[in-house]
């Protein structure tokens, strides 16, 4: 398979690196607006305007581009040209994006993935594993420990404030509720907390951005917040990783009177979220490759896949060996 | 989707249960070699030589026998005229069980899903993701803490063994070096011991016997092995039931030298170990039934399942909710 990566932030180098940990894929490329940008693994990088010329070399482009503002617009605008996989991650409009997206590669004749990561992709299938499976269960996700990149970059923006790092924590008393299978209702601020390490700019008021954040509306308020302030030096010596976790916990029962609890759980510890994203990308990516063999168009999600299409080995083995 | 169930043991019983909880499914019948059974939902149980009258009435079938000596025979047999689901569970011999019913099933037009259950059958499905998403990575299987069937019918076979329940329990130290990244190479007794409940035959040589366990190749020999002599009494009060639980824990990593680690664990903690694999057999089976509608005959295993065919939910549904 030849690949083609679009957009080389974070996510986007660990899709370079993640190519080189599959034999069956081949990096043709790396596509971005920026100058000066060098691959991690010494791919060849081109500007964006030089893609159309590879309309016939890249079997599959991922697009390693923000959510929030490009997704929306670039995903549906590649499509038109390529088969592509992206990580959108805006979940109150995936159905939007995955209108939109499935349009546009059914008139063009390609395949398109939407939303691959862990969250949506990893845990959309273990919410719906635990969904079918237990149909009286009830699924709770916990995010973190880890970096969250939308509250860090509140921080950021705060006046006075030089650099900061949000680490979103799971709530053990939540989380121990749920594991014992009590059903709680929980709200977002009830699951998590937030863990703040904050640098101050020269002369900035400690108190009054203390103030500012814990009363910051859909990023703070209401969460039990911790606010620690740092030198750069500490920040950049303890919290320049991308470290994430997060868990899927379900629980629902069975038997003539619902007398039988079960629990499923998925959980996952990264050391680096984006690198661990674009593995996952990089698996979905070798599935759409394979439906687009067999003929299939149209947009496509993590629901879409059978699980054999993401891996390199054949069926029989698959078969012996899992 | 009308569903028959053919054999009536726990998984059987399980199944008819299941069925209760999803609205989209109806049972048509029990088709049992027994005699006097009676479903624990009052659904109509037939005996199973009436089976050849329902060919036009079931559109699955869900085999509820036993791994060791029927379902190799029994479900090629049923494929010939029914849509059929089983959970074997003899691993080493799935890929041959998978060819037999294969033939059968594409001969008579028909589709068939083999091994459901939770090992096989989910765990195997965890197994693959963790192997397509960190290719270097190191899987392990841990079962229990719950009661093993063929362990505790290994303690009943025993001259002077009345009765017995056998727990298989992890070993907290080999899922700590596991979950730890240590990637230690763990076999079977390394990974579990045993632990049994046995009750004596009046007159029985409980030195003898507690040899003999402990002496069992495959089953006991080379084991840490637990052994609690009890009354019959505090067998059918405290261990009467099917618990189970099991982990399936991968560790890999990423980056240019691998700097990066990552953990993906799937766990599972169940009351009723037959009641939570029939609720997979059923929702296989819904993902079947789907399939032969398109037109897909053949046999199929978990690692050919679309997620979203287990769901009763529309597509739309399922990408706004999950």
């Amino acid at each position: 398979m030849k690949i083609g990566i679009y957009g080389y932030g974070n996510v986007g180098k660990g899709v370079d690196l993640a190519i080189k940990q599959n034999n069956d894929m081949e990096l043709v490329g790396i596509f971005t607006k920026r100058d000066n940008v060098k691959s991690v693994t010494g791919a060849k990088v081109y500007k964006i305007d030089e893609l159309t010329n590879f309309t016939n070399d890249i079997d599959v482009l991922i697009i390693c581009s923000g959510s929030a503002t490009e997704l929306p617009v670039i995903t549906p605008e590649l499509a038109k040209s390529f088969n592509v996989v992206d990580s959108f991650d805006t979940h109150a409009k995936i159905l939007e994006h995955y209108k939109n997206v499935d349009k546009v590669a059914k008139e063009n004749n390609h395949i398109a993935f939407i939303s691959g990561g862990w969250d949506p992709g990893m845990f959309s299938l273990m919410r719906l594993y635990a969904s079918v499976i237990l149909p009286n269960s009830n699924t709770y996700t916990f995010w973190g420990n880890g970096i969250s990149q939308g509250h860090s970059d509140a921080l950021r923006h705060i006046e006075g404030v030089k650099d900061a790092r949000q680490y979103t924590v799971p709530i053990d008393e939540a989380v121990k509720k749920v594991e014992d299978g009590l059903n709680p209702t929980l709200s977002q601020n009830e699951k998590h907390k937030r863990v703040c390490f904050v640098v101050l700019e020269e002369g900035a008021d400690k108190n009054k951005i203390e103030n500012e954040i814990k009363n910051m509306p859909n990023y703070f308020l209401g969460y039990d917040v911790e606010i620690n302030f740092i030198t750069q030096d500490e920040l950049n010596k303890n919290h320049s990783g991308f470290p994430h976790a997060g868990l899927v916990a379900s629980t629902g029962s069975t038997g003539l009177s619902n007398e039988h609890k079960h629990m499923i759980e998925y959980k996952l510890k990264l050391d680096s979220n984006p690198e661990f994203t674009a593995n996952i990308l990089v698996s979905f990516a070798r599935a759409i490759y394979k439906m687009k063999n067999e003929g299939q168009v149209g947009c496509k999600t993590a629901f879409d896949i059978r699980p054999k299409d993401m891996s390199c080995l054949d069926y029989e083995e698959v078969l012996k060996m899992l």
